[in-house]
């Protein structure tokens, strides 16, 4: 499937986060990510992202697409991706 | 058409894009919208927000889905909802 992930997360737990984030999905910008995942590897995502959040003060949203087709995507301004690469 | 927005806006430029967004769509999340859009609404929308926007430091992403349907959202840990009708 298809996932777009964004995470609203506390200053001190944002680095794990985001290291998390960045091994199963490809990163576009401060607090999204997107990419295609398998429901397993969805599950051991989030199942890993639990440990990480705070749920008092934390949320994750995803949003999943059988298929990226059904997604049109638009970046208006600065596009993350050409950072990613050199991080 | 259903749509999702992301942005990702320096401090300062952030109270006035919170604004302009919640005109036209549901606040999910911090920097999270969602909402169904007409096309002229949403060129309404990215028109106001490039006055608003930085180009050099301020990203938005939008993805477009023809339907709610295709799209599924799960939300882990607080929802922002609930504040938002507070607002």
């Amino acid at each position: 499937m298809y996932l777009i992930l964004v995470y609203d997360i506390g200053q001190k737990r944002v680095g794990k986060m985001l290291k998390l984030c960045r091994k199963y999905l490809h990163w576009i910008q401060n607090s999204v990510f997107e990419g295609e995942i398998t429901p397993v590897k969805l599950k051991e995502l989030l199942a890993e992202a639990g440990k990480i959040m705070d749920e008092e003060q934390d949320s994750l949203i995803i949003f999943k697409s059988r298929n990226e087709k059904w997604l049109e995507k638009e970046v208006v301004g600065k596009e993350k991706n050409e950072i990613d690469t050199f991080l």
